[in-house]
């Protein structure tokens, strides 16, 4: 079977690229509202896609957001289901003059397709169109598959969340399958059994009525962006650890042991520094580098502004200054209790002289999955046939708060089998996926329905679900 | 002669009005270059307006930036001489949304012209040719005047200071005469007997050679952003000092006397709050808020930028962040000092995860007034009669850096007699001048020429000047 999947990737990879850039044209970019009509084309793009691979049905599913692009092929109700979850909206794309060439127009250079979502997530959710026609047009389909995919992962999921309320008996599945995370590197195929919750804010901090002279006014009127500043860095105590009060409460601390079998997994601290050209490193006092994203919680700004910041200097005192801010979180932290937290710390460090306003804008919850599922064995079969190499666990520092979402609402575990690579500059100008990548992504995937199908209807079906739907 | 000079004036206010809004629409921002043609225009304008207020002769002497505007009217060799100073550019505008009518084109609102520049400082400026001209008209000039016009007050003068050097004859004069200040309020007329310096940095803090995925990354690499927000925290301790070592070296400390005597002005904290609409302020523990501003340095970011500051949210970790800071000087700090020692502070501030930049733009040394000198005495004699009370010695805390730079290059102190209020709003959207001000300025300068002509010429001439010219 692998060798009939193999031959058909061969014969339509063209094609398939050619299909690829058809979608990663179109600038999906979801927390932009100028691009509402792109969501609807990019939706429309992926149930064609679905359609022509040999769905029994495809469609949009409307939404108070984005559509919901659903899509199914049942070969059998009493065989095994795979629910592929993927999504098809976008980062936005500044700085646009950072990118070599332009987002929207895919380009492949040196082996690599250069585009914004060309990993995240049109690249790794595409593999899952084309191991589907794969399996369908060789015969080798061996169990029932659903595809969910959305246009809001990048700003919070919640139209799905809503949705998937709604439509539990429709996506009943064993498991739910997910390409939207990385591997440890080229040389070692991984699967992420962690991921980070997220929680992000928006804050203001709001001095006098008007942009006041900062000569006639300046050292008796509280200066906003000071103030912003001062209150920022009061978040972190010298040891690098997160200062609001009560923030590590919930913190599962690892044992020795999780920390020693997550360890195994190569890292390589001086390539890591020289991949990002930094001099040193800088995380919380007593965890490696590895575990500071991985197991440990994080506090980013990931915007600032406030003032002038126009050519030349403008002298004044603002009358307001912003900032974004985004906290990763680790099991078994609750994103609403942390904004509850950071809140009612932020307030309390604003000096009487500003007001502050903390605006919550999005999150989601930790997420672990547990090594002994059929559906993580199923994937670690499937990519050491694909690579030849037994592939790690890894608990990666990125969010899907949906994940998470999934396990509360669906009941079912997703097995997150992702196929990018730390140079793929997700999120950032000149956003790549490697050709070599997209197509063992498909090998992979395809093995995967393979493994799950025997291992799941083997005496362990249905071990793969959690626990009964909520 | 006074009656003279007021009847004229209430002829002619309605073409003096027109004229000045001819100058208020030209939009002259000298910190946008796109509007180098408007530098241009306002020059122009500005020598027109000499010639036909009655000056000899006035051109425009071109310079490697924006033309200054000389003009001159010699009525003796042997009478004393004034060297007026005003500027013809203007700050930016932005925020534009928050200007009730467009910053060009200038309004009259409850007895107020609204327009950029209304106060500063082309209404304060213009109120010189008018006052010209009413003397010429009435053939009641006392004395020789020259005009001394510039395009770059707000971006540092540069091309003026090269020009004084090459011009020390043309110029030579025995007091520079400026508006470009204010009153401590309306009813309390006041001569500015001090200025504040100011040192004008950008900093640049450079982290990863990308911008990375905040969930990536996030907890193990420096991100730009905090660590700004840490080093400008540093740069204030916790009793409003700024923390920079050796700052605080060459601050003159004003005798217990000496603040007495400025205490005099008038001045109501819970006014001063409420026209800010803050709960509380923030200055130096030790002295009062007019202290503040008057006789104490103050560091104020005035912009601030990085990451992600557009719609929604977008979790990275930026490669860079970005800030403008001004630090205001008071006697006898000098400000390529105050530049070297913050260079040096923030770059042992900056950890070793980052690289730094500080990027010094502009600076000017603070200035003081001596209360005796025949300038002084003629302004106050000036003031008292316009406005039947007799105006305060008062320390601005704003900077007009050619200010000093005057008493070093043309050895001339300069007497600063302005007639802004504070809620003109200059720097800030919706900038105003009352017309009652610009009408009262005009006449209180026809005076000043004629007490100062006396003054100056009763034996004591000319002892307005400082020193001899350097």
């Amino acid at each position: 079977m692998q060798e009939m999947i193999l031959a058909y990737i061969e014969t339509h990879r063209l094609r398939f690229i050619d299909e690829l850039f058809s979608l990663l044209r179109i600038p999906s970019i979801s927390a932009e509202a100028a691009h509402k009509p792109d969501m609807l084309r990019a939706a429309a793009c992926w149930r064609d896609a679905l359609l022509a691979a040999g769905a029994d049905r495809a469609a949009l599913f409307p939404t108070a957001g984005n559509p919901i692009v659903y899509g199914e092929k049942i070969i059998d109700p009493q065989a095994p289901t795979v629910l592929v979850y993927a999504h098809y909206d976008v980062m936005p794309v500044d700085p646009l003059d950072r990118w070599l060439s332009p987002p929207f127009e895919p380009t492949i250079r040196d082996g690599k397709i250069y585009a914004r979502g060309a990993d995240d997530d049109k690249g790794q959710g595409f593999m899952h169109a084309k191991a589907f026609e794969a399996m369908v047009a060789t015969g080798t389909l061996p169990c029932n598959v659903k595809f969910m995919i959305e246009g809001e992962e990048e700003i919070g999921s919640a139209s799905l969340l809503d949705w998937c309320r709604t439509q539990k008996d429709r996506l009943a599945a064993d498991v739910i399958l997910v390409s939207d995370t990385g591997m440890i590197s080229p040389c070692c195929p991984s699967i992420t059994a962690g991921l980070r919750g997220l929680a992000c804010v928006e804050v203001e901090v709001e001095g006098p009525n008007r942009d006041l002279h900062s000569g006639l006014y300046g050292g008796a009127v509280a200066n906003p962006i000071n103030i912003l500043c001062r209150m920022i860095a009061a978040l972190h105590d010298d040891d690098g650890r997160i200062a609001i009060p009560g923030f590590y409460d919930d913190v599962q601390e690892l044992s020795p042991a999780e920390r020693k079998t997550l360890a195994k997994a190569p890292f390589n601290l001086q390539e890591y520094r020289q991949a990002l050209n930094v001099a040193e490193l800088q995380g919380e006092k007593g965890y490696r580098t590895p575990e500071h994203t991985g197991i440990r919680p994080a506090l980013d700004v990931n915007g600032i502004w406030g003032g002038y910041t126009g050519e030349g200097s403008k002298t004044v005192i603002p009358a307001k200054a912003f900032a974004k801010l985004s906290i990763r979180l680790v099991p078994n932290q609750d994103w609403q209790t942390v904004v509850r937290q950071f809140t009612e710390c932020f307030e309390w460090l604003a000096p009487p002289s500003v007001k502050v306003r903390v605006a919550p804008a999005h999150g989601g919850q930790p997420y672990v999955s547990p090594l002994k599922s059929v559906a993580y064995r199923a994937a670690e079969r499937a990519l050491t046939q694909t690579f030849g190499i037994r592939p790690l666990p890894f608990r990666s520092g990125g969010s899907i708060p949906i994940i998470a979402a999934f396990e509360e609402i669906l009941g079912m575990k997703s097995i997150l089998m992702g196929f990018g690579l730390a140079g793929d500059a997700i999120h950032s100008p000149n956003e790549n996926y490697p050709l070599k990548n997209f197509f063992k992504g498909i090998e992979g995937i395809a093995l995967f329905y393979a493994h799950f199908t025997t291992l799941a209807t083997a005496g362990q079906y249905p071990a793969a679900v959690a626990r009964p739907p909520a």
